[in-house]
């Protein structure tokens, strides 16, 4: 609840963010260090954002499945690449049901290999493919710097895992997801995002290609948002995934994997929250509105909550999710600021006189103040208080946007460089080597975020090499 | 697939079971003894039992959260019998990044000690009760006589956890989720519990009361089906969960804790399943009918599959979940045991004729072969359909509760008992101590099931202490 005043973003972004999850009620630190606790009201933003990704991956055909969290010690060591980047981050049981046990076991980091060993039990026969499974789980790479939502030992996510006869198939498929990711963010969480291919650098250990979508949160560093991965043959060599083609020759697949994980919510928090809280998109937010009862003496309390509960059944049969604040021992003032700092788009405030006059007061979050306060009519205020959820949902988009690309530099040379990494996003056309990238990033801590599909075309100079590029790449320091 | 016949379940209940969980696509074993993986036919059948579920808290004011699955060891020792009750099944882990850790880490096995750390930072006073929470997860209780969906080392499942400022509320609680649980199980699955309170010697490591619904499976045993806990002061305060009342002085608080798991796939699968595979309730069953098309030649083959998509969009629109098998490599006749298998409750056959005379084959699953099978007008289909998977809904519950009835015997000594429990459950009057029913189970194993919600009334004899006894028990073997 608002007791303390929240610190200002430009004062301290981080402490901003590590304050407002706790105050508004998203989160909380869990007793094993690294571990955290997703409260209800951050819980239910994640269960907003697992539909809207759930009915899109079910809409390209993908089911859900359960894996176990155990995976054998051996299985990480079969993909090369595979153990060499998650080597350093494992939990590890070596004690079950009171016995020391044979061999080491693992808590899941990712599922790559668990799916492997399934896959290449379950696909026979070109009939058997393609395979596109989804899991919703938790996972486990340990992390001494906690901060929540964006790095812990323990998060939620979903792992997509699909295996193709094809290497176009497989292509397509790690495009199509990332299609989804983009669709999903702008859409749903109005995060614009940048969808583009990965450098060999940043790639997931174990791919041909990643993909990702980078956002630009308010203190102009980049989150990565999601990502798809094109695993090429790789792990269904180390894991002997093998098919019968139709020309009866025995052939490898090709295999996808693709993921986000509750970081996402720490991108809309850094995305569109402001000094006073959190500032949550309509059609993901908790509460989309709430009304506050206003109300002095005993008789108008009862005519206030008899108004109230009908416009709570009109808002609610309309589809809207709402919320009535009726806490006796509150101010309405200190309600209005609550729900501020929780960032319900609208608030509903209605007295004795505006039921009198059969109006409410109906202000927008994403405009804080009188500005954003209208009376309007209870006739027909479901359909007002929708538009006006549009509207806000449009607005956080338009407004991330052009934050975004006002701190979106074109710049030719490293001094400049230097300068638009410090507050925002270089865009640059890039010829650099992976060495050349390691020295901007050491000197610089920007990384290539991505090279973005959306390309210009034609060619160009590098900034840091003076070579001839053919692409452009967006760097950022970064999440 | 279907390729070898399913063993029939009077000749092997326990090897029926375990084939048909595999042939049917519902499940596998993971590569780490104990665990087992939930494929995609499975998983949409626990998503259907989610959701029914979900629903149900939510409407009842519980809301979701998610919590680590990490707990310190010492966490655990907190409360004297829950530590005694779950030690011997942890899984521990004791390495984290590269490093052994100073405190040896515990997979969750049940929640309890952490809601307990977490509830007692977050109430304050009377105000912030009671709270009301439910986490979807998966556990792990090390397990080395693995039986799908029943026994594994880690399953998945809901537990609720709620806190209240008095005994009264937080017993009415316990009894409101058994409530949920009894309504869910015979209006969802089909399977008619019978809601009761555990013995003392079955209680869960912790609670004061322990509530449970129990089902009779098709081999006469008990399956548990769903566990709701009064808690009492005990966890409150173990972990020093206080609140202060509105007279000003510290109290402890009164919790509960609740749980439906994966088992009660288990229970589905035999309660209902036949000889032929699986028998799937039609409200919970991923798909609700099959179409599958037949035909010969390639012309005959247009007219169908263009009819096929006409009642399958016809269907969805009803809200009927329809699965069109496509597969052209499978005789029809293949195709209709494999959807037998996999318990679909209703099959669409269509033909060059059918389309001819603008009707469909209609097979009913709970009722196989020509008895369950009809001709009907593809005119007002999905009606004809939906109405028919009422009145297969209603047959398995009907069905299940005669068998279970069948097979309950009121008896009134020793040797009936005996003999009652082989078979069934035995309904008796019960006297005994702990020590009579804990020889009882060493001499028959049976235990108390529990003691029915559902009392006669008034006394009788106990069959096995010859003591006025004033309660009924249901005793059976179980799983």
């Amino acid at each position: 609840m608002a007791k303390d005043k929240l610190i200002s973003r430009s004062e301290d972004f981080n402490e901003w963010y590590n304050s407002l999850v706790l105050k508004a009620d998203m989160a909380d630190y869990g007793p094993v260090r690294g571990t955290m606790i997703v409260k209800p009201y951050g819980w239910t933003l994640w269960e907003h954002i697992q539909q809207a990704l759930d009915s899109r991956f079910k809409a390209t055909g993908v089911q859900n499945a359960g894996f176990p969290m155990f995976i054998p010690m051996s299985f990480l060591q079969k993909e090369a690449k595979h153990v060499e980047g998650f080597a350093p981050e494992l939990a590890v049981v070596t004690h079950g049901g009171g016995q020391e046990l044979a061999e080491p076991i693992v808590v899941r980091p990712t599922s790559e290999t668990l799916i492997g060993h399934a896959y290449s039990n379950w696909v026979q026969s070109y009939r058997d493919l393609p395979i596109l499974i989804n899991l919703w789980n938790s996972v486990v790479r340990w992390e001494m710097r906690t901060k929540i939502f964006l790095r812990t030992s323990e998060f939620y996510w979903q792992e997509g895992h699909t295996a193709h006869a094809t290497a176009e198939e497989a292509e397509a498929r790690t495009r199509q997801m990332l299609d989804v990711y983009t669709d999903f963010a702008v859409n749903e969480a109005a995060v614009p995002v940048i969808p583009g291919e990965k450098s060999e650098l940043e790639r997931f250990a174990g791919a041909d290609r990643t993909y990702t979508i980078e956002a630009m949160m308010q203190d102009g560093k980049a989150l990565q948002s999601g990502t798809s991965h094109n695993l090429g043959q790789n792990f269904a060599r180390a894991f002997d995934i093998e098919y019968l083609a139709d020309d009866n020759t025995l052939k490898h697949c090709w295999t996808t994997s693709w993921g986000v994980s509750t970081r996402f919510v720490g991108a809309i928090i850094m995305t569109h929250g402001d000094d006073l809280g959190l500032v949550l998109p309509p059609r993901l937010a908790p509460y989309q509105t709430v009304i506050v009862p206003i109300y002095r003496k005993d008789k108008e309390r009862e005519v206030v909550l008899t108004a109230v509960s009908t416009l709570k059944q009109t808002l609610t049969a309309a589809g809207i999710r709402v919320h009535v604040d009726n806490r006796d021992h509150l101010t309405p003032g200190f309600k209005f600021n609550d729900w501020e700092l929780r960032g319900v788009p609208t608030r509903i405030e209605i007295g004795p006189r505006d039921v009198a006059n059969n109006s409410v007061a109906l202000a927008r979050r994403d405009i804080p103040g009188r500005e954003g306060k209208q009376f309007v009519s209870q006739d027909g205020l479901a359909q007002t208080v929708q538009q006006l959820l549009d509207e806000i949902q449009a607005n956080l988009l338009a407004r991330a946007t052009k934050f975004r690309d006002d701190n979106t530099y074109e710049v030719t040379n490293y001094d400049e460089f230097q300068t638009a990494v410090q507050t925002g996003f270089a865009k640059v056309w890039w010829a650099g080597s992976n060495e050349d990238e390691q020295r901007v990033k050491e000197e610089t801590k920007a990384t290539i975020r991505c090279f973005p599909l959306d390309q210009p075309g034609g060619s160009g100079t590098c900034f840091y090499t003076g070579k001839s590029a053919d692409r452009v790449a967006i760097f950022g320091r970064s999440y």
